[in-house]
């Protein structure tokens, strides 16, 4: 027999792990790897980092933990792999099973046979079809290259003023990148909010804090990059205003590098991906795939979706590496979009489906719920969090969890994404054994307690309202009685300011005759714990018409008296 | 209709939660709560930290989190309970439907009636019976009181030595908590390791670390406390050692507070805890119990099991909260015995069976797997930990997972106490989508990769060898190959020792001929990935009796040549 040979298409994260996974499973396979670039499993997610200065040395993105540089010479000597840089494929002849590439400096091309085939090509950033694009100054943040450039910007300290042009995970880490890096720097995003993994009011809070950061411009676009003499000079909005910079980083997301596969007639979905079975296998049974090319199964909504995530580039790429030497041994199961984002001192983060996309995909028959409160007890140095918690009202299956705040919220994400994966209810995280001590987590965790009121809200317990909800009852004039449930001193330092009336939670059962019983009644606080008793006590007291704010006063996002 | 009578017996962690959420279910009912303590509501699992000098307003453990102590008039203002302090149950009269309490300071006695009875006693500390145990200058950590003793211990700055007898939980706190004080502390467990809810070698890997901060001594015990004058002045051992200290306290584990339930002919288990229902209910239909003081259903072995953990004693509670009000409304499924905690810059966790539990609940028939690593990419400022998971052979199902070292540890017990009581099997794990960016976590998280080795070694591609079981074969003198397959430069500052030889894997290709094939071959490096990929290309090239060190140097926890 003779040994088998692997292609790998692609060098960054999916196709060395496809490789080294190959190589583990069979120590005789002859694996060569085409990569484009010259560097090989590049820490992308790391770019970010290294343009803002949390690190110094750009080896770090591309050695291993032994400080060993990941090089042909490293994949052929530590792993018996025949890693080509600087070389494109540049066509698959299915028929002949072979791959046409080139090479990038000399042009010259050659062919490569494989018996197992393996793409992971990754995804390209979108630019957006706009004059000006060509102009010197605007980049992305997606190659190494790009980070080098990045980089240098930060090391010369010349540029003064730059723009992102997209307000989604890379175009806000590129944000918090630059202006680590001194540059006064504008975000701007198409769309009404940043962040579109997250709900809007989620958003807004990350907003209204990075505002604090960085200039943020919502529901408006560059539609036309100005220059002179060939280098950017600044930018040109929809709306007519002209924005001046040095620098623009475009981080409007990224497209599936598919074509390669596409032009082989391999099969192709609806955004761009290529088409995989629950094996990473393409239409064609001698070709895997792997990585941001590809389109995985939504394990909600069974969807085929996009999830360009480097875990998942890595995790598909074992599976690949697994199925190339032994058919049918692996199989991935597919995503939940979980992602999560470091925002200076904030970590924004989600996994499943956000309530708008629950809207969408489920219908309207699911409830969410926000908490707020903080990652650990008060002593121990606590950071609030809020979290948002979406269900399925007629099976109570968890869909969606976001975390927003300087707190802990990874490890809160960490959890639910676990439990959404295990197609968990509300009822199955009541009572959730998670490790609790004060150095990491209040008693109760923010998840269980999240779903505590989720609970209450889907059995009548409570009645919730947003502060979306609360804010359109406010725009539109209706006469509420607002009941702020929290101290003196607390209402002399922060306040709403919508005309709310302050009742102390424990002078309430005195006061009860202050409160109208003819007009709705939204019971709060800082966080709506003491509302929600507040609610109950009204409610118990004959009151027909009372709601909580969720999350309370600190998780609305529409600014505050003081 | 009247209202419903609710009384409490125990006011610390379940029996407010019971209370409150009794209320909040039935704002008419009558409740009350029965303390035998001057407080409520204290934070218990805070005290090592008040002691230590994480925070200094002893307040903080007793008030809410906006600064209201949770004292009688706060249950009655706020919540509209009852709450009766320095009152203590001692009897329950079943037949008549009422408690016989005593006040404690003036030994007044009255008689409390319900309708619904809960018992939230809790658990006191067990004390050894050896002689001496009434020396002023010994204690425990349990009470406020113990807290505030020890807190004065610190500020007052007198004491020089003491001793902690116990090695568990609160010991290690405890340890912690004195040797912050500036206090020199010797550690004495009676059991071979320290920290019984983690295996030998993973407890040991903590005790290493413990011992640069403090004395511990183990397999040893304390046979009498030693005094002058009525006053401690050192403890005595069992192998005869003397030892001079000025304090010592004693954490050598609680005993459920049942005596008054099984006094009252309510049923109590094997363990000495309340038998409770899943409803949290008693034998007796009317009288509820949860917290330290009951049994509960561990999840996988289906035994019952004592579980006093803080966060458990809440969720208890609120579950006997509703079920007073609606008899049958919730459920508590029970535990997987999830802990964690912290030792000055390590953290330490486990959840589900340790690997000592599993031989003993499921047989041999389980795989076991250690893994070392970092907690996120090296350019972030990674720090170590090292996991160890353990799953059924038969169903595929995990065990149990801990977690150790100076990285975020506390996450990953989150994540595997998530992933167990969703009775996920390896495979499961495997594929898992949690949240990735560089400065939360690996591209693939330790969980995860943990699962892929124990994958591995289940299915034979790995072929594992643990600490234990080199030691023992090094012990008994067997003949192996002993190949570290790291640099010369990491071999140089760091190294086992042990008769190992350096071949580095990059040059293992050409120096195969150095390697014995008659021998058992044990390959290694640093964290033993490149041990892997080492062992890997031996048995492709012929070797046939080839193993991993799981762990590598970082999980070795028998001490290095350097």
């Amino acid at each position: 027999m003779t040994n088998k040979r692997i292609v790998v298409i692609g060098g960054s994260a999916a196709g060395p792990k496809a490789a080294a996974k190959a190589r583990r499973m069979d120590q005789n396979a002859e694996i060569t790897i085409i990569q484009r670039e010259a560097e090989f499993s590049m820490a992308s997610c790391g770019y970010p980092y290294y343009v803002g200065g949390t690190f110094d040395n750009r080896n770090q993105l591309i050695e291993t933990p032994t400080g060993v540089i990941r090089d042909s010479k490293f994949f052929m000597n530590a792993k018996g792999i025949n890693a080509v840089g600087e070389t494109e494929a540049i066509e698959i002849d299915r028929e002949n099973k072979k791959v046409v590439c080139r090479k990038v400096n000399s042009g010259e091309t050659f062919e490569q046979e494989y018996d197992k085939l393996v793409i992971a090509t990754g995804a390209s950033p979108f630019i957006p079809p706009v004059p000006g694009t060509d102009l010197k100054g605007i980049t992305t943040l997606q190659s190494l290259k790009d980070a080098d450039y990045l980089r240098k910007v930060r090391d010369e300290k010349k540029i003064k003023k730059a723009i992102v042009v997209g307000g989604g995970l890379i175009g806000i880490e590129t944000c918090e990148a630059l202006a680590l890096a001194g540059i006064d720097i504008t975000v701007i995003e198409m769309l009404p909010q940043i962040m579109m993994f997250l709900d809007w009011e989620m958003a807004k809070i990350i907003e209204n804090y990075l505002k604090t950061r960085a200039n943020i411009i919502t529901g408006n676009e560059v539609v036309e990059f100005l220059g002179k003499d060939g280098v950017l000079t600044g930018v040109k909005l929809k709306n007519g205003t002209e924005l001046a910079c040095e620098l623009a980083v475009v981080a409007v997301g990224v497209r599936p590098n598919s074509k390669i596969a596409s032009d082989a007639g391999i099969k192709t979905g609806e955004r761009g991906g290529i088409t995989v079975n629950e094996y990473m296998q393409t239409s064609d049974p001698d070709i895997y795939a792997a990585g941001d090319c590809v389109e995985v199964k939504h394990l909600i909504s069974g969807d085929r979706v996009l999830a360009p995530f480097g875990d998942l580039a890595n995790l598909e790429g074992r599976v690949v590496g697994q199925n190339v030497i032994n058919e049918g041994s692996a199989k991935f199961p597919g995503t939940v979009q979980t992602g999560v984002c470091k925002i200076f001192d904030y970590v924004a983060g989600a996994t499943g489906f956000s309530e708008r996309i629950a809207l969408n995909s489920v219908g309207k028959d699911i409830t969410s719920v926000t908490w707020a409160g903080q990652d650990k007890p008060g002593f121990m140095g606590a950071k609030p969090i809020i979290v948002k918690m979406v269900a399925d009202n007629k099976t109570g299956r968890v869909l969606g969890v976001q975390c927003v705040g300087p707190g802990d919220a990874s490890k809160r994400i960490a959890i639910a994404a676990t439990a959404i994966q295990a197609g968990f209810t509300v009822d199955d995280i009541l009572n959730l054994d998670l490790p609790y001590a004060p150095p990491f987590s209040p008693a109760i965790d923010p998840v269980i307690t999240t779903a505590h009121i989720l609970q209450n809200k889907m059995l009548g317990r409570m009645n919730g309202i947003s502060c979306i909800e609360l804010k359109k009852k406010l725009d539109d004039g209706e006469d509420l009685f607002l009941l702020d449930a929290r101290g003196p001193d607390e209402f002399e330092e922060m306040r709403m300011g919508i005309g709310e009336t302050l009742i102390p939670l424990g002078a309430l059962r005195k006061r009860l005759s202050e409160i109208p019983k003819d007009k709705e009644v939204v019971c709060f606080c800082k966080i709506s714990l003491r509302g929600y008793e507040a609610a109950g006590l009204l409610e118990a007291n004959g009151w027909k018409n009372v709601k909580v704010l969720e999350g309370g006063i600190a998780a609305w996002p529409f600014g505050r008296e003081k």
